[in-house]
């Protein structure tokens, strides 16, 4: 995560927002600001976990794309009538905070999608 | 990529601003707007290509991400002075008229990274 940090600092000019270590999700993670848009940088607490073991079968790379969302139990509400496969049927705590909710990537061309709605201090613009 | 399209526009209010088949990369290409970001769907146009090839190895899934930069050239500089390796050491002509340049993903923790910098008409807010 250090490394991963320094690398996203230097080249892509992030600046860190929040990191924190999240025991019950086996994650240290990083929210990081890249221009308009925000990159979450994670790492697994132990090899055990679903970041482990997504790193143990496909490496480190792109885990999953969020959409920020204003009102996140319409936007479930709104998926699930377009058919889609939602892992979260209720939103849930993420992570900072967050209120969020995953879709299948089944449902999402192979892509995992998540919906986050921010807390009021994280709101963009 | 009209099923992924007509998904993308359902479930996450995706707008279409270009579609293109662009023979020279092999590639069924759509770039949408989803809030302030944008999103490229790729289709390969045979197997034998680079995302026929690539969604024979891995299924369909994300498969780089794009920084906006301004000047590509400066960014290229800054990338290589921080010792990333380059793909494309120089800008190139990316899809719907974009400068584009990949950055490997060895250099940036096994992400395929690429710059891009719009054309004026395409330019954000």
């Amino acid at each position: 995560m250090d490394a991963a940090l320094d690398l996203y600092e230097r080249l892509f000019g992030a600046v860190l927002e929040h990191r924190a270590s999240v025991e019950d999700q086996g994650v240290d993670a990083a929210s990081l600001r890249i221009g308009t848009s925000r990159v979450e940088l994670l790492a697994p607490l132990s090899a055990d976990t679903p970041v482990g073991r997504f790193l143990d079968r496909r490496g480190q790379g792109l885990h999953h794309v969020a959409y920020e969302v204003d009102d996140i139990e319409r936007a479930l509400r709104d998926a699930r009538a377009e058919g889609a496969e939602l892992i979260d049927p209720e939103p849930r705590a993420g992570l900072f905070g967050l209120r969020v909710a995953f879709i299948h990537p089944e449902s999402a061309a192979g892509v995992l999608v998540e919906l986050v709605q921010p807390t009021n201090g994280e709101r963009d613009g």
